[in-house]
């Protein structure tokens, strides 16, 4: 008996008779909210609202007409000169902006270039309620990841559809062969006391619109 | 018997014994372009472009990094002061823009503001070589008819992909539901004796801009 097979008798003869059978995993998750977090979709929506607020990101509500306004406030706010935005995302997002150079990412932008944005403009591709999470996935109107990881200055649009209220409930959203970014709040970290303290790296700022129709 | 019985007998028997049966009608029309117009997907492209310019539009060709140059371009060319878009265009058709205002059409622009746009810029749903059309249904980047229809100039971007053969082709694109707008070159009607002239309605000037990837 070589030493090879003497461990793998031992493994054998430690794992015992039930080797091999199927190990029950209990499975029953809650994958929805509970009535007590969540009884309707206002609710959904109040919850998403509270726990971005938590993650120090600020978040507005804008009904779909004021949503040009909204954006060009939210960076005269912060002085924005020039920000980068995906190729597709809808003009009419931008359609109020006056004053700040809109830099379409096609072709990919230069990193120094990213660099000297003072933020970015994207859509999401579905947020969580229950975490305060929005995740991009660089569908439609969300772009390449360093978009929302380079710039200092996040500016996230979720339509109020978008929202969902578990992380359970976001999975089937998404396709896990694509390039997931899951934001919660501005780029931070954790001290060894398990203190979050912003982050060295990634935006420091995220403002979140919600857009209700 | 009445009088309505006495005609209706007469019809019946005019129509003979054949009468209820179903009579066959040939459906053996040729839906795709024979190899004599087309032998491969450059040559359906070639085909649309000539049509479309035998329509006196014009039509350009662009890399997909160039489009937005072509754009801004296709307007300085017009000494276009501002534009009408839907608010769903790519907004990276508009990133060159300047000097021209691009004004998107949400909430619905009044009709009167509409008319005094120097232009529209719009995708299109499906475009069809041996017409030389391009077909908007509303979808995206298309917005309203209006927009396709009221300001004097149309520039309308197609992608390579979005050009078929023939009519037969286009039409399991297009959703009958929704409303179509079919464009064979610039507004036109047809004198007396058949002879193509521009139409007193609509847009005078159309641009095709054809994007291959």
């Amino acid at each position: 008996m070589t030493g090879r097979e003497e461990v793998l008798r031992r493994v054998r003869a430690a794992l015992g008779p039930a080797r091999g059978t199927a190990v029950p995993v209990p499975r029953g998750y809650r994958r929805r909210l509970g009535p007590e977090e969540a009884a309707d979709r206002a609710d959904v929506i109040a919850l998403f609202t509270e726990r971005v607020a938590d993650h120090r990101a600020s978040v507005r509500h804008v009904h779909a007409d004021e949503l040009a306004t909204a954006v060009a406030a939210a960076l005269w706010g912060r002085e924005a000169k020039r920000v980068i935005v995906p190729a597709d995302l809808p003009f009419g997002w931008l359609a109020e902006l006056d004053g700040v150079h809109a830099l379409a990412d096609t072709p990919a932008t230069d990193a120094a270039v990213l660099e000297s944005c003072d933020g970015a403009v994207t859509g999401c591709a579905v947020a969580v309620a229950r975490t305060g999470t929005v995740v991009l996935d660089g569908g439609r109107a969300q772009g390449r990841r360093a978009l929302s990881l380079v710039p200092d200055h996040h500016l996230c649009v979720v339509h109020a559809d978008q929202i969902v209220g578990t992380v359970a409930e976001a999975l089937p959203r998404l396709d896990p062969a694509r390039p997931l970014t899951w934001i919660s709040g501005p780029a931070a970290t954790l001290d060894l006391g398990g203190t979050r303290a912003p982050g060295p790296h990634g935006p420091r700022t995220l403002e979140i619109l919600v857009v209700e129709d």
